[in-house]
């Protein structure tokens, strides 16, 4: 048996332990480098950092992040506290994120919001994006700094256009393609397309294209896994966007296909402000018996196959097959 | 009569005035560059930047930057974006402090989470922040990024100690001077700092030494008013730094030299949730009578004279005499 990569809150599957073969030594080392940016004498700082990095989940960006410059077989040492910055920078959004969505929990265990303080998730949320901008500074390249500056701003404008979002049940799929591009699919692009600059420049065009494709096919899974697995499985509560009237694409590709009862049904559920979970499960049974989930997975299945042509120009090396590989794990993934 | 400066919720005094004179003309496109950085299409981010933007202050802080700038009267072109860009890092502060706070008033006008809703004001926060970085990364000068990067730590820290102090009445001097020098005085110093490297740059170390300075006497002077103004003339409620438990300087000067029965009061403010305004009322009593705002004028007039100390080096041209005025109008001012 392979021994886990990272003690981790999320287990991780085969399949990601294959993706991360070929970077698992720095992987450890990026685990090290957010500790090590996230110093702080404040013991409350300190109990915050701790209980957040405890939480780390898969490491996925940082993952992509070493894979891109390592493309070309010669990945630059800056690559390290890159991929490290990455995920503090991933960390801030989800800090603020929870305080804004009042989740409760997250990766299975308590959010910073819950544990703590709203107050404290507010601030905390600023320090991780500082601490990380800091880091990113510190690497002294304006065109990387360019690029993770770019995303907090898609990362801040697809949160404003999910809290302006009023009529819920019109929010059609450019909408969620727009949001999904910009809270989930930037950050995964530039990881991709920073990584790049640190040892494979050539492909950075490549990589931020395939990087887009791959964040759009995993919030597709990521939104379809709320309809499909149950809190045990994926560390929150099953049907969790529904219960908060969010749209994602499973409802969005249904509601065409529902019977004028069963269109019914979903607009009672989103009428009602606390829905309770037997008609939060009577919507997930009709969306997909009207085929929504199926559909939600072709078109993640399509942007994969768009991520997978975008790799076609790179030189066969074992971090471009992790990066093919991982497109199979977004799209497979149960948790 | 000299025309207003700019329209603007705060009046702005005459010594304001006279202290932006030789900026006058770029403050107006100061705020025309704020209004552009901040363009969005979305209505909701039209709405509450439209607010902010209208309740906008003095503009101190773009004031600094332009001054410094122009030390050698040779100001270049890039300090206007510059300025621009200070002040909407300082109003996403103050967006995620009021939201932090629960403060309902800022300036006279209602805060963002009062008009809208907490969830707006994180958000919002992020993207006033996101913008101005965007702003920040444009101008292309590695050395001003890391200038206002590490003020954003430093901002950070400063709300986290904010909310970590447990034994109010134990925070003493030395306290308080760290909390008001991250939370105040970085982004001051920061604007006088960066300000000169866009025009003066010989006089880097000696305006980021003012800024300082400058800045712990505007917090030291923000406080004082707490103690002395009301409503009407600041915009916010009087004694609202008592009624929420805040220990500032007229407070802890005032601490040693209180007798028991007066100390017996203001423990009884501290131990009391929700204070009534006779029991705030009673101790900003009790802190004047015992030289508290006496003592926090001195030590602020102290801080003042190291800072007219810090412009002995610069040439004497008219921005340094309007950045020695600056030094008076904070020590002096009313609101």
């Amino acid at each position: 048996m392979t021994p886990p990569v990272t003690q981790s809150a999320a287990p991780i599957s085969n399949a990601l332990r294959e993706i991360q073969a070929p970077v698992r030594g720095r992987l450890d080392e990026v685990a090290r480098e957010m500790h090590t940016i996230m110093t702080a004498d404040l013991p409350l700082i300190k109990e915050v950092a701790g209980h957040l990095l405890g939480m780390r989940g898969k490491l996925f960006r940082p993952t992509l992040a070493l894979l891109a410059s390592a493309v070309e077989d010669r990945p630059e040492p800056r690559a390290l506290p890159l991929a490290a910055l990455i995920e503090l920078m991933h960390l801030a959004t989800l800090v603020h994120d929870d305080s804004v969505d009042h989740s409760v929990l997250r990766r299975g265990l308590p959010t910073v919001n819950a544990l703590f303080s709203h107050q404290i998730s507010v601030i905390m949320g600023d320090l991780l994006y500082s601490r990380a901008l800091r880091a990113l500074v510190k690497i002294g390249d304006l065109e990387i700094i360019r690029i993770l500056t770019d995303v907090s701003n898609e990362l801040a404008m697809g949160e404003m256009h999910q809290l302006a979002a009023i009529d819920r049940l019109g929010f059609g799929e450019e909408d969620y393609f727009t949001l999904i591009r910009a809270k989930t699919a930037s950050l995964i692009a530039a990881a991709c397309e920073s990584g790049a600059l640190c040892g494979a420049p050539m492909h950075r065009a490549a990589l931020a294209r395939y990087g887009v494709r791959l964040g759009m096919a995993f919030q597709i899974a990521d939104d379809i896994l709320d309809y499909t697995e149950s809190e045990a499985v994926t560390g929150k509560p099953g049907g969790l966007d529904l219960a908060e009237h969010k749209v994602t694409l499973p409802l969005i590709a249904a509601l065409p296909r529902l019977s004028p009862a069963a269109r019914r049904r979903v607009d009672h559920l989103f009428a009602t402000e606390s829905p309770e979970p037997d008609i939060v499960r009577e919507v997930i049974d009709l969306v997909g018996e009207a085929g929504g989930i199926v559909a939600a997975r072709q078109r993640g299945e399509q942007f994969g196959e768009e991520a997978v042509d975008a790799l076609a120009t790179l030189p066969d090396t074992p971090a471009r097959a992790a990066l093919r590989d991982a497109i199979s794990y977004v799209l497979e993934r149960r948790s």
